[in-house]
């Protein structure tokens, strides 16, 4: 085995329509107001990380009530937070009038989901009017160590003036 | 709105390797265990329905536990059901020294997840020897009635003979 | 290996907002217009097959011109035959002032594509006022018998009134 | 419409198994020849550009035998680079004695594809030993200016051993 290297990339996020760059403490507020009504966070024992506008992070500890039969994080809870993450950061770039509903995503579970901590981190790549793509890195963390162990890729509509679906 | 017919659409599952027609009883038996042994499925609420070799179905009755912001079933929680069946789906198939692990999902979400029940249907598409394919669809049960309200297409992997990895 | 069952699914086809059944005879005009102005369908020499509304058939012929480097028909060219045959199958229940563009599209691999023919089979799994979601199944044709070999599903966004988007 | 910041992500490329960093030029060569035997490429027009370990760009020329019936670049055309620029991202991280095969991608389509040049940019995420996830990023260049225009992540496979399966 060869260690290899670090890349970086960097992606534009061009913003179409209405969507807005909120101010971070704004973005914060409103995405932690959203965040305590998911029941299904609280029932994982999920928290909100860190928040900016245009990316969101939470963190997932593991443990027996999350697990699949061999003992790791169910791919289910590593989605939930991972579709979280990236709904929080398309949220966090909409007019407030505006909430958002995921359409579709992807994930691709690259290592098992065990370790001291779970971690998602959702940004948005491209903020459209009515569509938006967000991608969430999800890493384990592990004494003091991050690896990689999911990435997904999801698409959000943009929901104005329809009962029910605020922020 | 015009009232629009009823697609038919049938898969061939097709064997690749070792993948083996296991009898009902047994696959059921199977199923049940392990599906006993994951803590998040007991931390949903999700129960096990119907089992049969190559299909699965498990259900989830929305309650605020696994909702998301607006009262819905999370994405999250929807796509933890669906992606069970279709674990369970391919398992079902595996000889019985093999277990599965989910190497990526999509999942498209077609309405909100609401109703009395959701139900998750798993069946393989194609199996082989290292990578089966499962769709699931997702119903939302009202009054008596059915709603298509997402689709899943899964990647598993067949681990074999690796520690901590069975059924 | 043990022979397999054929597993049988049906998916109800609801429609949202304005979309259409269009009549067969009408369905079919359209697509084979708007097919014969796609000139990657003619570059890689895909011809259209059976069209009704909401199920259309385009059909490939292996070649070294659509090839990859091992000499199966490339991904690319399977992709671009299953995009176009889930395109069409959303286009063909779309009110004649709409136009279709694809917004993501996922496809799994199954075998390598080869054979006499490749048929793709797009039909519409569930068709709303701004997105429909279509489902192609992608099968290698040798001595007549079918195999699975691809599977995509596709998510279509309407466009009403944007110049330069039309059938 | 806010001007919207530049995110930088970075992801480390952990390798598993025989996995190797090639050195450049071996790299570059591997892949040249390769790529001078996928007919499909020859066929779209589509050239190869930059190539280094773990990462490989391929460029096609908009016209209208690429197009789609609007005019735009035709989606499967888009996917047929991104699918390659990631397989051959994979593949440049190989045992000369392994080839690859895609075993699913989704894409992400976040605007026409039109412009002077469409630059299709793949790079491994993650080498493992039987499957390796690979990211391409998409630009339309006009007038000196890149525009994402879609996003792909695909899973490859490490074929070993297999006739008529190498490079």
């Amino acid at each position: 085995m060869t260690p290899l290297p670090t890349w970086h990339c960097s992606v534009t996020v061009a913003a179409g329509g209405r969507n807005v760059d909120n101010d971070a403490a704004s973005a914060d507020r409103r995405i932690r107001t959203s965040f305590a009504r998911q029941g299904l966070m609280r029932t994982l024992g999920a928290t909100l990380g860190k928040v900016t506008s245009g990316q969101v992070e939470i963190v997932l500890v593991p443990k027996p009530e999350v697990s699949q039969q061999h003992g790791f994080v169910h791919a289910g809870a590593v989605s939930a937070i991972a579709d979280s993450a990236a709904g929080y950061a398309a949220l966090s770039m909409m007019p407030m009038d505006r909430g958002v509903l995921t359409t579709e995503f992807k994930i691709n579970l690259l290592a098992p989901a065990m370790g001291e901590r779970i971690v998602a981190r959702g940004r948005v790549v491209k903020a459209g009017r009515t569509l938006t793509l967000a991608q969430t890195e999800v890493f384990a963390e592990n004494e003091g160590k991050e690896q990689l162990i999911a990435l997904l890729t999801a698409t959000l509509m943009a929901i104005e003036g329809r009962e029910g679906i605020a922020d």
